[in-house]
């Protein structure tokens, strides 16, 4: 039996006092989301998330999904009803626009409450998310009548919504699409392929279900450039929003997967049935990309919510579990045996989640405060380097947020010995559910060939040089600060890491790509690393502060500790990315293939 | 579906070329496993591996063992007849003495068909595994009679064995233990109470189960130095060898877990079951270690199955899948996509496998012929030195082997995209199998525990000391050799880290015991990295001289490229661990345990 306690106290830090986010009450909804209105919204997800959504985890899992005879598919007890209580509390419009019945609330705090739920129970939230992307997607590029009818019902959790890409055959390669769109002479398409993958697909917590399909139009040109987005709701929707007949698209299976079981996961057969275009012919993929941006930034924050909710089990654990001595001596001589907590190998794993969880979470919350400046700020060269910071940033934290994210599931699954590889302690299962997350929206090893071959290189590098001044500038600007010295010289010596292995990544593309992209994981590691390590800084500044104007907490006091152990420990692993993106592709592409 | 091909060239390479365990015709055994001899039983071991247990390890996974509602435990189907070709085929005695029905050859070749095994099925594997460990215990420990009695049967197949140590309140703290031993007049014992995670504790694949079981015999003194081992048989054993009645022991339930499904995993209740003491009363402890020792060299061979195996399906995938171009220009034009073994990212995943496998499997190796020295010698200055070796390194090979081929198999699941995440792709077991070696046979941070505090302060550090000049000397004897110069270099540079790590270790324990163990699971790592990579020289060395004696072979080429792998991407992680011991505990010890 696992447990779960919303970080309130960290995350009114971060937004109040690290990223003191009423500076931003120019931006549309931040003045609405004042301090007060910001505590009880998440205090009220955090009372869902412990008392309605995690209660539901296990079970969840246990129950799985199930597909009948006739393709309907049922999601787990208790899921449904749940659901709805998400919709009616207004939690998937947080931030939608009011005009289509959303709460018009910053990005930020929806992130901050997103992390919640997903801790609470992954599996239920994303048919949340899924269906949140599915409204972005269409808020970008729908047409009026098309945001009029499907966006209000899918803001209220009576519809959800799916993104249709992959295929038996295509998955990271989306040009080798064959699902295909035949126009009808009303204007609307005959949507016809086989889909995989499609989490939400079929499932019976909702009345209708809003499906994003990637698809083909005859004659469109080959590869990616002849895709197009449509809307394919389950059942035709009338003009006045009742809904009609049911459409063609049935679920022919649903998939048996490692976790995130009460999700479910289908192929979807379209055989003829009625879509509709989003945006112009052949532009689906940037369509899409709206979608997926966003939800790799959720993948990352997904990841972390696991190692959290891992974490949080893990330390209770280590508090209550009776096993051996100290050996500096028993430290609690009236009992037949110290808690483990005592040993420091388990303090030094619980920290190492610990010291990943905090700077990820900032991480999370500051990127989010970037794209709420991206689509909210008047200002172009705001927008332009919040853009640039978004387009740098979100495949890095998909990658490395689901890589240390599931490590550290498995480092707190460790604390419990034996007794973590038994299901019915729960520890395994935030295992296999983090572990999705390295594989979707894009595996990690395309995240990293995104930010080398893509990101790092658009505009002659400017996303990344701005990040090495701001970080610089942050650095320099505390340089007489001597308190913060420990902190700031690992980073500062880091930071020269990621100079320096940005220059070599640079060199080494001007010569042979492939040499470059052979250090793609690690400089998406090192930058992580250094990313992680700024939101450290920014963290114990923020907390050094606080304790110098006389303030007072457990949480502050740990924050500092914690900081350190992440500068001291974790940050200098940069120096061995560097050695390895320096040692190049040669020996790595002299293997023939037939040899490995 | 997945499938496994014993890597039987390497195999043959590590023995005959790089060990040369022909050298060792002295030892009992080793002069009748001829070259021709080896062959043919590794020969024979694959075919088995490949054709009966590969093709079971999925559906042992899916069924699972299923306890009735009589208590009675049934395996997967196929188990039955699959074990006992393991005991015709005279498997589960390989290395076991010829008196009592074993084939008395060396234990490296036993350790050798070991990994296939397991790689092959790893649950089916373990009740060969844990029947030989109590057969070790016996051998060691057991009276004539209980020889005489039990190991035949056992070494046949038709009995297996298991042991008893973990309760619900106690698994590292043997100390705790509350199972009570009550002599009898006969000379037996009465045990009672309640032992917990016995793998293999009931099933249907064995007449009859050989139980040794830890308890604490009335009056004996608290802690460790009261413990007692006891042979319990599921079914009492008359003096001529039949089956007698059955004995008080029952299984109560059997536990759900992440994976090894097929291997059962049960609580047994004793209620006064007939237990034959096995050695001396209170000397439990030191009976049990032989069986603990050689457990945690097959535990960390066991995760190197896991790795290998993952590995070998991944590899082909890769080969396989098509999806994407290379950016250096289309490699497989003729075909809608090339391989995704086109993308250095890819074969970088795939070489940082197959370079922990191959020198995994040579530490594996090497260090079981150390065991044949330490049991087999007459030499006693021979036998003190293998013995060292063997304390230092079976912690260090149960931690590091089982910690990396855990990642490695999750590694190569992430070869696979989505599909990895299916639980038909075969991929997710191999994960989840895995994930048990870091648990059992001591959690590994018991490992790096005993390595510190225990196995390296003893004797002044002799067997480490022993160790580094080993290492060093094998370094200096080929600073001629120009063309090694880039493998030796690197080892060099580690081995220093290493030798510092020793000395800050021993400074800090010297002062305050926490500051070393903070260090510990670093050490540890710092250690194996040194040791794999000691095992890359050699191996490197052997295909450098095989090759500059005219042999060819893409076994000798690959090996090169794959150590240069090793040496440049790997082995620098020392620095880090180096790092990190110096940090000491400090930080880690002043967070307050309610603050985690």
């Amino acid at each position: 039996m696992t447990a779960y306690q919303a970080p309130l106290t960290d995350i009114q830090f971060l937004l109040n006092d690290v990223f003191q986010i009423d500076r931003f009450n120019n931006l549309a909804g931040f003045a609405d989301a004042s301090p007060d209105l910001r505590e009880a919204v998440l205090i009220e997800a955090a009372k869902l998330s412990e008392n309605v959504l995690h209660p539901l985890n296990a079970t969840g899992d246990s129950e799985g999904c199930i597909r009948h005879d006739d393709g309907r598919v049922t999601a787990p007890r208790g899921f449904r009803d749940a659901f709805r209580r998400l919709g009616d509390g207004g939690w998937i419009g947080l931030s939608a626009p009011t005009e289509y019945g959303g709460q018009g609330l910053p990005d930020t705090l929806s992130h901050a409450v997103g992390e919640m739920f997903s801790s609470a129970n992954m599996a239920l939230e994303m048919y949340a998310g899924l269906t949140r992307g599915a409204v972005a997607a269409l808020l970008a590029h729908g047409s009026d009548e098309q945001k009029r009818l499907f966006i209000p019902r899918m803001l209220a959790g009576e519809w959800t919504g799916t993104m249709n890409l992959t295929e038996p055959h295509c998955g990271t390669d989306l040009g080798m699409m064959r699902t295909k769109a035949v126009k009808r002479s009303d204007g609307s398409y005959s949507i016809t392929g086989t889909k995989i993958f499609i989490s939400g697909g079929e499932q019976d917590i909702s009345e209708n279900i809003v499906h994003l399909v990637l698809a083909r139009v005859e004659g469109a040109p080959a590869g990616i450039k002849g895709i197009s987005l449509f809307v394919v709701p389950k059942r035709l929707v009338n003009p006045d929003g009742s809904l009609g007949r049911a459409n063609g698209v049935s679920c022919g299976s649903i998939e048996h997967k490692m976790g995130i079981r009460g999700s479910s996961t289908c192929v979807l057969n379209y055989e003829g049935a009625h879509g509709w275009l989003v945006g112009k012919e052949n532009k689906g993929m940037q369509a899409m990309f709206v979608m997926m941006n966003d939800a790799r930034l959720g993948v990352g924050m997904q990841a972390l919510s696991q190692s959290e909710v891992a974490y949080q089990n893990a330390a209770s654990y280590a508090r209550e579990r009776l096993q051996g001595r100290s050996l500096a001596g028993a430290r609690a001589p009236e009992q037949p045996a110290d808690p483990i907590i005592v040993h420091p190998d388990v303090r030094r794993t619980l920290l190492t989640i610990r010291a990943f969880n905090e700077a990820a979470r900032a991480l999370v919350l500051w990127t989010s405060l970037q794209s709420d400046i991206a689509h909210r700020t008047q200002d172009a060269g705001e927008r332009e380097m919040a853009d640039d910071h978004m387009g740098l940033v979100t495949p890095m934290i998909k990658g490395v947020l689901t890589d240390k994210g599931f490590a550290n599931a498995v480092c707190a699954q460790q604390m419990f010995g034996g007794h973590g590889y038994i299901v019915e302690t729960g520890m395994e299962q935030f295992v296999r559910d983090a572990r999705i997350t390295m594989l979707y929206e894009g595996a990690n090893g395309i995240q990293a060939l995104d930010l080398v071959a893509r990101k790092l290189p658009r505009d002659g590098g400017r996303a990344i040089k701005a990040f090495l001044a701001e970080v610089n500038g942050f650095i320099e600007d505390h340089t007489g600060t001597i308190d913060l010295k420990p902190f700031f010289a690992p980073l500062e010596l880091s930071l020269s890491d990621l100079d320096q292995a940005t220059s070599s990544l640079m060199q080494q593309a001007a010569t042979d790509l492939n040499e470059a992209i052979a250090g793609s994981t690690d400089y998406m590691h090192l930058f992580g690393l250094v990313a992680l390590g700024y939101m450290w800084a920014r963290m114990v500044k923020t907390a050094r502060d606080k304790i110098a104007a006389g303030e007072r907490s457990a949480h502050l006091a740990t924050k500092l500790l914690t900081g350190r152990f992440f500068m001291d420990r974790m940050l200098p692993e940069t120096s061995v990315h560097l050695a390895r993106i320096r040692a190049g592709g040669r020996v790595i592409m002299d293997v023939p293939a037939e040899a490995f």
